[in-house]
């Protein structure tokens, strides 16, 4: 790969394919400018063309196969992982500093084994949990990602919910969230919470208090899990989250000023008088909103597409950086799909 | 069982409560003011709350047995078999003339068993097919079904196909048909076809000239199978069928004459000249209009509620008739639920 | 209207037909066993068949007139008034006494005056509000209803949010709460917010503790304005609402003790561990949910369709109690639509 | 403009970028890699930040301005006019020549204006109407539309119908087609039509054998009106046409080689034995299913997203041609947005 006078040419490969993060990641680096797609895998297909596995991608002249994951390290320079937790364990650590990784499942989000554990299953690899680098540049700054050779790409909740707190840091009593999501973010199986006839015209909370994804926003936010109220919601769309959040704080601030502060340099947040779910489905981007409400409390709603932000738009934000890209690249070009 | 000077009340059990045309059943007939239920029975379930097998009937006293069929039987003065084809083929058998049957499954709907096993499978009791009554009222008369002891209630995209072509009948030279359907025609289980975040938008035609209902259409139509092209379809709704119709007839003719010949006494076929799904839905009815085109060309579209008319409101119909009631008792009180 | 030994009839006519409550009156009084429809009316329709008007409706043999409210009254024994707000305030006074009222705008909600003034428009009549009840049985009593000439019929998002905090009266903290509400909330007048294209995967929060329903809401906990946050936001499905909120209380109590003491009674609230919109569409019943969390904080999920039991069939309810029957007469034989 | 060793940058402007096709085309030309922004205008907002008109565009730093066609016209290679039928009459007319146009709108589609103004109005420059090339590339040939100085960009539905029909030009004896479009077909004003508590979960057909694309369908199609029904149909989707149509030739060919033949070089038809709307929403592709019915009868699926190859994409797709770019420059990159 040279930086020269010649465009920069990033090898990349998606091990996972047929689930909805690994698609979408193949669908944001088909729009990319600086990306060859080298491997696409999945264990259950063997050099099928990717038009018989998934149809609406027949126009590609591309194959899935089931390769082992070394292979398509070796000829990658970055190799995204769109698998279960616990499968990307070992794949993680067999390739650790072998090839720049971009690991879409939850092995590698949290730093400290026993939370992992508490709320995933037992960890192969703890002492690789402190290597890895937590693929949201906007809390840990683009730096940190930009010198990551594994990167662990946050949870769609997680990220949302961190983004609504983090300007706020330091300063929160206490938050209370609610977070409707779309279907998307259920996954590719079909299951009794996704199926059509109910989810058409539903909502429903679940999990509440005990979502896999309350670790890493109390982490961002620097709260403890006893400050947070999360309530994961269903509704009844294909794609996004929008949250509100009651947010208390030690103090009488302006939230507009903080959150300014925060993303200021952070060119996929935008802040808003109106959160709308619509504004953003397809894109990269997070918009958030807050209000003053009485005794320091501030309302705030959030909205991202889950499997954007959510997912793969932060995965290949989180490319570029580890690229030497400008982090928009192959992203700012792909507007929200509106209406 | 009185028709003196009280009401007069019928006693109803439903035998497989669990899907989706059980349900309904159960939810048409808690509005019916002639009938008490008595069973509820599924495999599944032993002596279950109703609430705890279906939370939006938690307000309900009822009960889910798995009580054998011909106890229930014993008990009832209708039994309504809400049953997958083939699991019905014996219970009916069991019970025919014991006490009156209406069964949702098709194992009954053909009175030609080599028809019935190629669309279908093996059937056990094939001289059991000519004592049913194929249960489409406005197609066999309503004393047709009024002297049924069992009645075989019509598939849902079957009747909506009859009844659009019926009025029409000897004279039809050929018939093609896009048949578009809710997700709740798939049924209770989860599966691809109706996993949200792609039903949610998705189109899709299926089964082309091969589904199961077309024998019913065409015998209710009085043509061959060659003369019809029939598109099963589904859409990204939950409720419903909305059917479009090129009806190509032998003679130049007014269709409105005969369709208000046909129907003029049915009371829940409306004739109109604006079918909408949304007018029919939660309800009994259906919706028919008809323009001329060139060349003896007939353009239909209708609408029926695929789990009302299509399924378990028919079914209280035929109920009605075999218990010599008002064919719309309990029903014409439930008005579309619009919007 | 006798109450011997035949069965009692009640007339009822609906001044205002064209809107969603008043078309939705009309679905649950056609299935009401005690009523009889008398007058149907709209400024906008003179002596029209109600199909024309509403081919939804094209089976019924009513008329849709634009007689006067007092010709109306003189034929009825109760006119639901399904009128915008401000437009009531007079018809109200008009006929205040010479027969049964149930108001479903806004305009003798409130017994204050300025409180009325602030949130809506000038009022004629302010010295009518504290002689009109408050139509919510399970804040009120079912006394106070029944012994009612005038109701004021709840708003949707009001009565939802009414019903979580009600059994915590007195011992509130502050609440926080977010409701989400389909498209028919916002009436049958097209408008920017309805418009399919985006309304269809969007979510929006709206009128931030600036919603007209927030005065009925803390007089219904017994809490003051600054007390309650209140985020309405509108969601991609067309019937019902679904809340969720964060209620801290002065002290460690268990939720559900208060709420079954405040329901008990109550047969249209039914406490459940799930609420889930899907399980009430249709029906006149509330599902509510309560857990506790940390500090005394109760995290609360509710549901109601709002056409319903967030409108119409409140007011069919309070019909009911209004003419000594049991509240639930014609309400409970429907069943939620479901799926 | 340069072809020399620096990348082709195309200067575009969008007259009438506030409804669903100027956004769109928005949409589409920030994705690609030759085109450079001019100018962006509306009648209704003079020199506004684009984020205070589109939220979902308030990270882009480009205005809307109320300027004149021909100064708009002189700062650019190319102008789209997003405009309502008749305003676009003679804006093409002022500046044909003078500057590349893609008009969005139906005035030039038609080359008789007697037909044009049987379907829309009069028409005040009937002469230009030879001149203007009709873009679909696929019916009249890459070279036709790289040659032109103006191109009329085909209606949504007009477009779909025609490729349908297009590979048995010459040969079909009469075709019958339902096309079920998104409500952003109905463009970007609320309407009674696209009102969400309704359009949410209905069907209805409308203009049958009376829409204005009618006559570009049967131009494309080799075919008098006769010989067409055409059922238009709204569905519950917010993006995309899903169509059924019954093709009765006058001889027993083989579909497939046909279509093969007709779109073989062209890349954005894919030719499919199951063709699903949620397989091309968001991006430039066609797909179409061909199967033999009795008869000499063909039954055909066909899908497009109605605002990217039914609108803006083939606008764009024009645009590469016009200015000697591969025609998927831009598109092909642009996977569709899955699930």
């Amino acid at each position: 790969m040279s930086q020269g006078k010649n465009k920069q040419v990033i090898k990349a490969s998606i091990i996972g394919i047929t689930g909805y993060t690994g698609l979408e990641t193949l669908r944001l680096l088909l729009a990319h400018p600086h990306v060859e797609i080298v491997h696409l895998t999945s264990r259950q297909h063997e050099n099928a063309p990717i038009g018989d596995v998934f149809p609406h991608l027949s126009h590609l002249d591309l194959t899935v196969s089931n390769l082992d994951h070394k292979t398509v390290a070796k000829d990658s320079d970055v190799v995204f992982l769109g698998l279960p937790h616990k499968t990307a364990q070992d794949i993680v650590a067999d390739l650790h500093g072998s090839v720049k990784i971009i690991d879409l499942s939850a092995d590698y989000r949290l730093d400290d084994v026993k939370t992992y554990e508490r709320y995933y299953t037992g960890h192969n690899h703890p002492d690789l949990l402190s290597e890895v680098v937590y693929g949201a540049p906007e809390i840990v700054g683009n730096d940190a990602v930009a010198g990551a050779s594994t990167v662990a790409n946050p949870g769609c909740f997680a990220l949302l919910g961190q983004l609504m707190l983090f300007p706020f840091k330091g300063l929160i009593e206490s938050a209370d969230i609610v977070a409707i999501t779309g279907s998307s973010g259920s996954g590719k199986e079909a299951s009794e919470g996704t199926h059509h006839p109910v989810r058409n015209h539903n909502m429903k909370s679940y999990n509440i208090n005990a979502h896999r994804h309350i670790p890493e926003i109390t982490r961002g936010a620097g709260i403890e899990e006893s400050q947070l109220n999360f309530v994961p919601t269903s509704g009844p769309f294909a794609r996004g989250i929008f949250a509100n959040a009651f947010i208390k704080l030690q103090a009488d601030i302006n939230p507009l000023d903080l959150a300014e502060q925060a993303y200021g340099e952070h060119e996929f947040i935008r802040l808003t008088n109106s959160v709308a779910l619509a504004n953003i489905v397809g894109s990269n981007y997070v918009d958030l909103s807050y209000v003053k409400g009485e005794n320091n409390m501030i309302i705030a709603q959030g909205a991202l597409d889950n499997l954007v932000k959510g997912a793969s738009g932060a995965a290949v934000q989180n490319m570029n950086l580890m690229f030497g890209l400008d982090p928009a690249t192959g992203l700012d070009t792909l507007a929200p799909v509106y209406p």
